[in-house]
């Protein structure tokens, strides 16, 4: 596998595919920080044997986040997968290397905006930065393997 | 990397990869859709200064495009992850082809279905069709990778 | 794409990440299962044409089993990208097979502990083991491959 380590763009998706995604992973700790100052759970388990039911509900913060995570999921994860495939298609560096920043800080700036519930269109401007990024990439794909 | 771009297998793997996650990301847009339309949002800024509480509220079919969502996510990231393993295992062109062809065709299918409220079994059928393709898929990269 | 094939860290890793997608991938019957059983559906053509409505309701036992398929979808697919990464990185096999055989005995332990209602830690202990494994091979690409 030695081609694509030494492989630049390989490495530059490797680098942001990975930060990418511990930014998502570490929305399930902010999660749990969240129910637990907030006293909101989802499982009886989580209340203790005392069963304190009132704690059993949902909280807007708590929710919040997990939109946000949420979000995550559905644009990160297809970012990473159609990025490995545009990886291997052999973009020039550059271009590649804009497509990971860009998606990178949009996400970034997607999350502050979102859990900070700033004012929009701060959060739709990001996520639809990172949709951009994503379709561009695909469009890429698409042109240089087409094979139906 | 030279070697994957010219596989024919690879190349299809990433077409049909590229056309069901487009298909995924395609269902936000959707739902963004039905809650401007509808007037059901989840987040007080996006309802705007006025802070029309109102529309702080869910819709049923925003959230029916919401689940739609959702199974994409439970049922297209396996088919993509499983399915360039899969690739990798150097399956029959012909075989190959079939799987990716009957799953892009079953999620197309199952998302009309989901999203227009068809009749059941018409979404049931075409989600079961699409987790056999991802099940056969996976017998064949354990029957040829098997290392525990 | 012989190289791969042939590396035992790749032919390990695509075991264990067909395994847990397909763990995950169970969920779904799973959910299927209670619905019908619990007799609590979310899509009116469920219910049939009669149209008992009293059957469209959420239920506890499904809440519990989506939000278990939910936390294998917000863990397992990080693990299984980071996880191709990371086993591209050229790890020590021992190494990598004990990474991904805890990961795959935790996510196990952590289905059984949801589903079972297990007392806590028991979920929560493995569900941060999962996540240590995860977050450790994100540390090994980091370290091996940055490019920013």
């Amino acid at each position: 596998m030695a081609n694509m380590i030494e492989n630049d763009v390989f490495l530059a998706f490797s680098t942001y595919a990975t930060i990418v995604i511990l930014k998502m992973l570490l929305m399930a700790p902010l999660t749990g920080y969240y129910r637990i100052t907030r006293g909101a759970f989802a499982n009886e388990e989580d209340v203790g044997k005392s069963g304190d039911k009132k704690l059993l509900r949902t909280h807007p913060d708590v929710e919040r986040v997990r939109r946000c995570h949420q979000n995550d999921i559905e644009n990160i994860i297809p970012f990473v997968l159609i990025g490995l495939l545009y990886s291997l298609t052999g973009p020039d560096l550059g271009t590649a290397l804009l497509h990971f920043r860009v998606f990178a800080a949009s996400r970034i700036f997607h999350t502050i905006s979102y859990v900070g519930a700033l004012p929009q269109p701060s959060r739709g401007l990001s996520w639809i930065l990172g949709m951009l990024v994503t379709f561009s990439m695909a469009y890429r794909v698409l042109s240089a393997v087409l094979f139906l």
